[in-house]
């Protein structure tokens, strides 16, 4: 898990985290994330055809330059709010661009929580307030931020890394991110935000955020709910290195940005509702990437899967069953399952093993892997979820009332 | 519910059900359902690319004329199980076919229970001779196999109807069908065994079959994952009219062949595991029946939505988002959301509503209505599923152990 005081903050970024009273819990429920001067920004969002207001306000912003930051509220999804959402999102641009002296189209907002209720606007006027007083370059502004964005999450999740650039400059990268349920593997999935003092424009940006999320938050699931709200966005302001990064930095930068995604990411799952294990999924030597990520998916997604991780169970007929209605037409004879390193199926036919030794590997780790070799092809996918318990039924079963 | 007792057995059908130890509980676990003379036979099988032993012997054999029944366990699936499931299959058609004294290729066989592990053979043997000890026309040896044949549902599942032809002959069908679990919406999902004593021969049968398993069986969803043994067999013996079925009486036929496929198929996510209601989802006004489809898997597959109905919770964003990741490109101001007879979501904005009243509208009620309606066309499609419960955990968490 990210520790926020071992993440080096980019230069140029404050951030805060404050109550302003929209979680009923009277947890810390807005964050605002600035730079000092303009950042080149990008952006990826939900899928859902049932998108946010945020999601909508962001979409038309990014990619570009020139942005300065973005305003986050926890309690409440601003979705499914018809037109009264869409201006409440832009008010809220309009408030945080007005604290922070820049115009409104430099201010990105996101928001998470439940979904059809309209923004209560006083709130978030005042915690909008209450954040500008509180910005800090410091560490501790960002952690505060990482808590605010919280709604079921039991930890906040951060993580960062630190670039030399081939000048001898050197870039910070970090991010933070929240989710723990509705989430599932379409676009981006929860909130995510990355920040970088690293000089680059919003093309760069996007490129490599798009492919980058399409390998991380993209290969995450929880319960397969893609969320209207997912939202990744990366704030480039500049103010590590004088001239824009070329060559070889750019790639250095690339797969700096690849580590803290895929940490980030990893940490949803890892922090799943009611979750008792984090399942990391192989899917090997298939024809194409797509054929890997949809046998992926459906063992990610499978509640019966899910339960038998639960249940240290080495119920191993519903992995291969699950990979049996993904949709790719392979044969049997060409699928073999490790699981947890142990060999429990090759080729189509099942192997002798020693249950109560596999049930005990599953029941004592918290991480459980699952391999699913094809002889089809060089394809492969690495995918994360999470066990399906009693608790994530507990939790869900009355969240809005 | 339909009770046995009120159904009328088809002529010339005798069934048994038989306790042969393959259930550790003791249970119930084979069953046969012969008919004395030979019939018309028609099949729909899951789509899993695990294809369960017994399927791939049935699948082989119809649609086709000259099959006398069909043998069934319960308690081991045959499934991944290699060329010695294949073996197996195939040997324990031959037993039942040695049995009633016919052709192995005349036997069609079903297993349903855990995936994985090789059929007790001396048990089945054991469980076909004690069957045809027990074989009857009586309605008590259908009722003793649709016991038979459950797993972890907790009632038998029987419906039947008695259709008078335009020649004032009768004829009756019947059929009966297992599954609470591994219940996804891909071709036919469970066992199902329908006959009648109509006259009608396979090419009819299975056109009949194919078309009503799309609107019955395969709309139903417990957790949605495919089964590796999923099987709807129809057996016709024609004793009951003398000349083949024509025109009208054909259509009469196929009218009650779709209530009795209606009537076993929803009596399955009415008994799935753990579940304290049956979800109905009416999809209308899409452009296509694929699109219609497509929204009401994804409503009936969202774990979200199925917890938020066990907690009685009108939590109705989590609906309408699972509608948006359908894949279905609507517009947000084309749906329109009716829960329980309450609209609480029109056209993109949602309406007050009493959430108190919705509430307790869906906990006094084990029946829960979702409809929703578009503004694209005249397609639509309803859906069967149930509700997600602790319950349901704690069945899957240690099911094999």
């Amino acid at each position: 898990m990210g520790n926020p005081s071992q993440v080096i903050i980019p230069k140029g970024f404050k951030a805060a985290g404050v109550k302003c009273g929209i979680k009923a819990s009277g947890n810390l429920d807005l964050a605002m994330i600035v730079s000092d001067h303009s950042c080149a920004a990008a952006g990826t969002f939900t899928l859902n055809r049932v998108a946010a207001a945020p999601v909508q306000w962001d979409r038309a912003l990014v990619p570009a330059h020139g942005l300065r930051g973005v305003v986050v509220n926890a309690g409440n999804a601003n979705a499914a709010t018809g037109q009264q959402g869409l201006d409440n999102a832009a008010k809220m641009a309009e408030l945080a661009a007005k604290a922070v002296g820049c115009d409104q189209r430099q201010m990105l907002v996101a928001s998470t929580g439940v979904i059809g209720h309209q923004l209560p606007m006083e709130k978030i006027e005042l915690g909008i307030t209450l954040a500008l007083g509180e910005l800090t370059s410091d560490a501790s502004g960002f952690e505060l931020a990482s808590r605010a964005i919280m709604t079921t999450d039991t930890v906040p999740k951060v993580a960062g890394k630190s670039i030399t650039m081939s000048t001898g400059e050197v870039v910070q990268l970090m991010g933070l991110c929240k989710g723990a349920a509705m989430i599932g593997p379409r676009m981006a999935t929860m909130l995510a935000f990355i920040v970088t003092d690293a000089n680059l424009n919003e093309t760069v940006l996007q490129e490599q955020l798009s492919a980058i999320v399409d390998d991380s938050f993209n290969c995450i699931s929880v319960e397969g709910h893609a969320s209207t709200n997912d939202t990744v966005l990366l704030l480039a302001n500049g103010q590590a290195n004088v001239k824009a990064l070329e060559g070889a930095d750019i790639a250095l930068f690339q797969a700096a940005l690849r580590e803290v995604c895929v940490e980030l990411a990893m940490m949803i799952p890892g922090d799943g509702e009611g979750a008792t294990h984090r399942i990391t999924i192989d899917v090997e030597g298939c024809k194409t990437r797509d054929e890997a990520v949809a046998i992926a998916r459906a063992v990610a997604d499978s509640p019966l899967v899910k339960t038998a991780i639960h249940g240290a169970d080495p119920n191993w007929g519903r992995i291969v069953s699950a990979a049996g209605y993904a949709g790719v037409d392979f044969q049997e004879s060409e699928m073999c399952l490790i699981l947890n390193g142990f060999p429990l199926y090759h080729k189509g036919t099942p192997l002798n093993f020693d249950a109560a030794k596999v049930s005990a590997h599953i029941r004592e780790n918290r991480e459980t892997h699952i391999l699913l070799k094809f002889d089809r092809g060089a394809s492969k996918i690495r995918f994360w979820t999470c066990d399906l318990t009693a608790e994530y039924i507990h939790l869900n079963a009355d969240y809005t009332t």
